[in-house]
């Protein structure tokens, strides 16, 4: 019987660019029963700030990060289904990472900025050390958007024998330089802040600033432009209205004018999309997961993306949101066609959200209600899509 | 004889967004020789961190941010039109900004963060007055980009009897949730350095670091997506190849493992992007001149975009660049179907350069002939382009 909560060492662990971790350990949650026999197991896996906890393990629990999905009747049915979510590596909810002591009998002296650089395979792997703990020998689909479907489609490639069906949401098959531009300022955002030392910082005092800062950089790539448009207009808020403003005080050092005068709605909104981040999140993991993003390439010491693909035995699905600004269309549809070429078993679905790149947290429901159809009806594989005939499907909940 | 070069006090000037700067000069520059009776005054207006040198004035003289644009035989024919650009209100290039003194009798007291919040709407104010100092009663031309093309179109508006003809590229009716936040962040960049000081800085100890992430984080904004994808891809740099960072020691903090494996061309290229900046511009110029941007709304107490444009008189030019990323297609398409609503003589190019949102600075000399090909061709207009039947223009010059 596998826990619901748990954490496991998967033992030392070699990384790609180059070292170990001495110690690795991976908490997870799971919901619902593994059966050998029917070999039902998901891997949910989550995005930059995500955690484990993907959903509620009963009423009285605090919701997940993608509630809507997971849970007995929910597109993702916990009656039939094994799910299974682990904290990355290098996170900062209860896996190792710059959080975590370097040595668990000197729990005072963390990682801290001598994390070594980790990579999306380097976390696949050490999921696939979990599943072998817990005795997951198979597993019939692995889902995740985001950093979550980097992952996902490295385990298409890392280990095609484990994996029946992987689903890809709004990932590419490699970071662009543009992608890579916005992690890099948010990472600049972050060493810029005085508390940030070298990432060597006490727990209590974490460069809050720059960790905020980075996070009003990021939402700018996460929402859609006509979302947004219509959410926030050009609305002002009068800054004695502006209770976020107030606490955090993030215009203390504003010119009287600019503190004074007004802000936008779209401001306040993302002081406090900062300022929440903040309070949950570890800036040192910030960066070393935003790094792993940027090296994200399927095709890295493959021969390319190509040959890459050649090595996928399951089938893929990738859903493409038509307003993502930070993983583009075009971005999935080299994925797709490589995959094609090969001749896998991929079906692609651009999805004309509002919301942009977040769009797959945003409609929960929605998003895992397609690729649970998906999975359950090959025939629609079978069909087939003409290249660059991607579906466009569901307009959306304004 | 209208100087090559000069500086004008244009008076005390009443602000939009309330109170006044009690004294405001405007830096500017010349080509070519004004005739009254040939009415032959083209206005150019820059982007936001322009200056009125446009162009080169001689063979020995250093080159302009639209070299390529302004000159005898060049697109604007300086043998013909006599081309004028001032330094707009709040920069920091001569005109009256932040680094101005309070007082001129007071040179060492600059505004700094007291400077209070600036307009487009006054930006074009102080022009105005400009040509009135300078005798020049009409425009044949008013022509910019981004926040040129603000001062453009609010030209049109605000003036529109004194300009025959406005060209606006890559500037929207009025300032996006999305471009609000990337200008909020980047103020926040420089919010956040030490060094801001509210903006009181000494001008030998700027905010360097928060400025240059400022430029980082613009970056991003400005480029075709395409267009990094080719040039940089996502290519390494080896840290001791890279004496950018070397000599700014912007990765002075950053963890061991950052700073020493490796980085991206990308960073490499951004890290050099926000150094060349900081040597050239002020943080206080720079904060004051996003915020005109943000404010920028043609229809702000005008009844609206529809009621704004019913009162333009002169004929409108309006580019978009298809992989402009901060002011996209979608934006000025709103606007050319107001002035088509309102019954203006409009002409819409969409143009499919690769280079994103600089492309207007990237191909001076191919966006200023396309320019002046409409200017003198009124035949292009009076066959009028159906509404979204945008011409697609110039392939780009990779």
């Amino acid at each position: 019987m596998i826990p619901c909560r748990g954490r496991l060492e998967v033992g030392p662990l070699p990384l790609e660019q180059g070292g170990s971790l001495p110690r690795v350990e991976l908490a997870f949650e799971t919901w619902g029963r593994w059966d050998p026999q029917r070999k039902n197991a998901i891997l949910v896996c989550h995005a930059l700030t995500g955690d484990a906890h993907v959903a509620a393990h009963d009423p009285q629990d605090r919701p997940g990060w993608w509630e809507a999905a997971v849970g007995p009747g929910r597109p993702i049915d916990t009656r039939r289904w094994f799910v299974l979510c682990s904290n990355v590596l290098g996170s900062c909810y209860g896996s190792t990472g710059p959080s975590s002591p370097v040595d668990p009998k000197v729990p005072e002296a963390r990682w801290g900025g001598r994390f070594p650089t980790v990579t999306v395979r380097d976390m696949v792997h050490a999921q696939r050390r979990l599943l072998d703990a817990l005795g997951i020998d198979r597993l019939a689909l692995v889902v995740g958007g985001s950093l979550g479907g980097m992952q996902a489609l490295e385990w298409a490639v890392s280990y095609p024998d484990r994996v029946d069906a992987v689903a890809v949401l709004a990932a590419p098959p490699a970071s662009s330089p543009h992608a890579i531009a916005w992690n890099e300022a948010q990472r600049q955002a972050i060493f810029a802040d005085p508390a940030w030392q070298g990432g060597d910082y006490p727990p209590e005092r974490p460069p809050r600033r720059g960790l905020a800062l980075a996070r009003m950089i990021a939402m700018a790539t996460y929402r859609g432009r006509d979302e947004w448009a219509a959410r926030f207009g050009r609305d002002a808020v009068p800054p004695d209205d502006d209770p976020v403003a107030a606490r955090i005080g993030l215009y203390a050092t504003a010119p009287r004018n600019e503190a004074e005068r007004f802000r936008f709605q779209i401001e306040s909104y993302l002081h406090y999309q900062g300022e929440k981040l903040v309070r949950r999140f570890d800036a040192a993991s910030y960066v070393t997961l935003t790094r792993a993003m940027d090296l994200h390439d399927v095709g890295r010491d493959r021969g390319g993306l190509d040959q890459a693909v050649a090595r996928v035995r399951g089938r893929v699905y990738v859903l493409s949101i038509a307003s993502d600004l930070l993983y583009p269309v075009e971005e999935q549809r080299r994925l797709v066609r490589a995959l094609r070429r090969a001749g896998k078993d991929v079906t692609w679905h651009v999805w004309r959200a509002p919301w942009g790149h977040d769009s797959f947290l945003v409609d929960a429901a929605g998003v895992a209600q397609r690729v649970m159809d998906w999975l359950d009806e090959p025939g629609q594989d079978a069909a087939g899509l003409e290249e660059g005939a991607a579906v466009a499907v569901g307009e959306g909940r304004p």
